[in-house]
């Protein structure tokens, strides 16, 4: 089998198609990863959502994040992907609105209001509103398996 | 939609089941997250391997890991644990022996021997030998989805 390195038109074709990822960040050396939906915008940013929590508190303390993003069907059949970013919370302000009403629509667009990223353990009564955030990409790498000719 | 924590039992029973997870480390405040294979021991540890490589050399300089295994069938069905652990390196020495030995034994179990963790960009040639590694679970967490009555 042959591991191959993804071109970053590649890479940016698996992330357009993307609706789940896992997303990890770190506080004082400790990492933590967490499924998370998320939506590309094509270009420079993934965007995504989260009840305040672990990760939202560790985010904000230190914004520096990765996510991964993988299918894997097979021995044969895997790609997955690397994403090195920063975390920036978009803020109900004026700077922020243009950036959250894109946020939304790209959001919406895959119906991904419901995923773990969204959801506090409980009694499934109305949650305050979920913190909506987006990562800016730094470096972005993927890989994927192709089965080889025999030596 | 309810969001429920999964007892330690719970717990125990989907990491038995699991042969993927998605592992982070960190260095410098910076995390970075891949899939692996892995295999849990029933009572305190998950095993893996990899090449040598930028995940192996970070948790060489700081061994705190974090493992997400999840299950995510659709908005109704989803299970996501975490788990908290320390990072070991099993060599090939006389006090290692015996948890190499363990390791391979519950690996092979699963036939993991393809996955990304093993894996080297490359033409397909031989490879040098994997690390062989085991997470010390300090924690495991775990929630999973279940459909609400109507409020």
């Amino acid at each position: 089998m042959l591991i191959l390195e993804l071109s970053h038109a590649e890479c940016v074709e698996v992330l357009s198609r993307a609706t789940i990822g896992r997303l990890a960040c770190a506080r004082d050396g400790q990492p933590y990863v967490v499924p998370i939906t998320l939506s590309f915008d094509g270009t420079a940013s993934l965007y995504s959502f989260s009840t305040v929590g672990r990760k939202v508190e560790w985010m904000r303390d230190n914004p520096k994040v990765c996510v991964e993003v993988d299918d894997i069907a097979d021995r044969f059949h895997w790609t997955s992907l690397v994403v090195i970013g920063t975390y920036e919370e978009l803020r109900d302000s004026p700077e922020d609105r243009d950036e959250l009403r894109r946020a939304f629509e790209l959001l919406q667009q895959h119906s991904l209001w419901w995923l773990p990223g969204a959801g506090t353990v409980g009694t499934g009564r109305r949650q305050t509103a979920p913190v909506v955030y987006r990562i800016r990409i730094a470096t972005v790498t993927g890989r994927r398996a192709a089965r080889s000719s025999p030596p």
